[in-house]
């Protein structure tokens, strides 16, 4: 009979013991492979300043901003207000530190943001996300952005996913593309039909731009332009064709993706999974060049499992000191809801028992010696439980199969003799070990 | 020229990525040490039903939490707040959960509490705690008590702490020697003179006694139960000569703290880290059987580094059916503070290189095989970064120098040789490596 709705609030993913094994493990080959990347981690704090979170949110985002006070009202809890991304308390951080860091400063944070959304099935409220993004002073390399993409590919190619692919593109491309046809009027209208492009047929983005009174041949450049993908030679190729030839106000975007497609494709296990693709525009006016996606082959319905690009200026809300970047994010929590879904954790699931012995002491008095064995089998890395319980040998050993790969029994013969039986509790195989 | 104060809040600690990757390491060895005793990982999400947080709280704690509302104000972002330890959440969790759970539950969690307490230095809003608890149905036996506590050592261990001190006691044994010397009406007020024994003079402790009408011979007996330390026969000897033999209300807690302290002191490596001590209260009622508080024996003035025990309902707020628990804590951002502050880290941070190698390719034509060398490298587990800046390549080993403990330089004649040096950036030695 319980006094309290003792769910979580909606919009909250909180998981069963055996789930977040899974998840955490997940979380953990993403933070491994940025840490081999060489980023550094950093925490900054939930709560922010509310104007600093404020400074460039605006729209949706300032909407589903969580505003934080104290039941004890005082002056200095008032404005303050709970991160929505990992972006903003990074600049913040940046320009805070910024005598301390060593530039390019190679930073990730895997944590929590908060997001007041509209409650939705697979929307999350708090989620985490996993982003590394590399900050230069004044200027950072273009090689960068493909060392980004990279890492966001094989942090993923930890999880045991079907064909990936990577989706890349560059803001420069466009913005030369639609000065070259005269249709930079209509820049932002023209972004936003072909970001949504793949969410509706052919006809329909077609009807949009031809809403923005544009001539036949611009719409037609438009949508071939928005079609384009392969590899570097077949993209310069086919805009060379759309352009006829006039590729000026192109090709500084052009050669930045030349080179983080010739970075990428050159990695082996990459080869086939990245492609350039000019339909890739990411939403956020944020970003200034490169931008990429990364999706599922098969799955193109379950949208972007990570995305990310360049900034030209991390940090232009708070100082005029230039902090140009790139980066990219896992949203971890959407993810795991998703693969779940599909069905597509079925391997990390299996291997997820939770534990690799649990040790059942017959009475107290084998309790020393219980111990010392599982002194031993932690001091070789194993996760060990010993089970005091005083219920049937049965029950514990129901128990310990839900939770524990081997189960060990203790004795008086076993803690004189200091031999134990190990049991496979999914073979039921048995094997002898001397402590 | 800032146009925003980019400090973190008051009462937020950020630190910077070496200091992190210390910080991190520590939580990192806790959490190793919790999993191998067998703990498995819960979240519970950072934002609450106030009436859930509120239920028990009262006092410090109802004053100190934060509360969440949206900008845009819905009905359904109504008294909401954030979580100020973890174990509210854990009783609604197991209460919510308790049919998919296996008992005894052996949970960890391992995060960020807040409180809005007031601004000091070595207090924190936002902190780190590292609990561990174990949580049973109807009963739990008191072995587990043992068990938090020698995990709760052992993760401890792990740092390169001087002299560590675990104290002992149990609330039973308080209360039945109260009630014995006839003292039972004024249990709160005492109990609450013995928890703050330590940091006052003994006469003033006394004053306060006499101040509760108690009788000289009363108040004599108090002090010298609170000054009762030892091992169990010790402890044992000492109560039966105040109370003259009548150890009839102080058995069940004698021999629950006899189990315990023999348990422990049978671990070699605790025998002399672990004592009785009757000085030990826990300011919480919550508590009803054992408590505990580690200490540094040579740093008294820092206080309790870590505390927990016995509470016979975690759930009681929450449902009528029983979850005996036992648990215990780690105030890590605290902790790490201190510990900074005493220069106990020192071992650490030397330690602390952020990464491993940092590679540094000449040109943009070095970058595939330095790519190569990199992803080598990282399949050995090691931390890599490659150094794409364009600057001059003493600037970049000065940076490199600051990050790695090996730096690797490629140009065109190890592109060709795929045979590169390797620099010791610490002692300057150098070797070669076949790629």
């Amino acid at each position: 009979m319980k006094k309290y709705n003792t769910s979580p609030l909606s919009g909250m993913q909180e998981l069963l013991p055996t789930e977040q094994a899974v998840f955490d493990q997940l979380k953990q080959n993403i933070s491994d492979v940025y840490h081999h990347y060489g980023f550094l981690n950093i925490e900054t704090p939930f709560i922010e300043r509310a104007d600093i979170l404020l400074a460039k949110a605006g729209g949706d985002t300032e909407k589903q901003i969580y505003m934080v006070s104290k039941t004890a009202e005082s002056a200095d809890s008032a404005d303050q207000a709970l991160r929505f991304d990992h972006t903003v308390p990074l600049a913040r951080y940046v320009v805070e530190h910024n005598n301390d860091l060593a530039f390019p400063f190679q930073v990730t944070q895997i944590n929590r943001n908060f997001r007041g959304e509209r409650a939705q099935r697979g929307r999350f409220r708090e989620f985490y996300q996993c982003d590394c993004d590399i900050i230069g002073r004044e200027k950072l390399p273009i090689a960068y952005d493909a060392k980004v993409i990279a890492c966001i590919y094989d942090a993923l190619a930890t999880f045991n996913l079907p064909k990936m692919l990577i989706r890349i593109s560059n803001r420069k491309v466009l913005a030369g593309f639609l000065a070259t046809i005269g249709a930079e009027a209509q820049s932002g209208e023209i972004a936003n039909i072909i970001d949504h492009a793949e969410k509706v047929p052919q006809e329909k983005s077609e009807a949009a731009l031809r809403e923005l009174d544009l001539s036949e041949e611009t719409v037609a450049k438009i949508v071939a332009f928005m079609f384009t993908k392969g590899d570097y030679d077949t993209v310069e190729a086919k805009l060379t064709e759309i352009l006829s030839g006039k590729l000026e106000d192109v090709r500084e975007g052009l050669d930045e993706l030349k080179q983080v497609f010739s970075i990428l494709s050159a990695k082996p296990e990459m080869t086939d999974k990245v492609t350039i693709d000019l339909m890739i525009i990411r939403g956020l006016d944020y970003y200034t060049g490169t931008v990429f996606e990364t999706f599922l082959q098969d799955y193109r319905e379950i949208g972007s499992i990570s995305s990310g690009g360049r900034y030209e200026n991390l940090a232009s809300n708070f100082t005029e000191q230039k902090f140009p970047g790139v980066g990219g994010s896992i949203g971890l929590t959407r993810l795991f809801f998703v693969l779940n879904e599909y069905k597509l954790l079925a391997k990390e699931q299996a291997e997820s028992v939770p534990l690799d012995y649990c040790i059942l002491p017959m009475s107290e008095n084998e309790i020393p010696f219980a111990m010392t064995v599982a002194a031993t089998l932690r001091a070789e890395n194993f996760k060990v439980d010993i089970d005091f319980d005083t219920r049937k040998l049965g029950a514990r050993l129901n128990r310990a199969a839900k939770l524990a790969r081997f189960a060990i029994v203790i004795g008086d013969q076993e803690s004189a003799s200091r031999e134990v039986e190990i049991k496979n509790l999914t073979t039921g195989e048995k094997s002898k070990r001397q402590f």
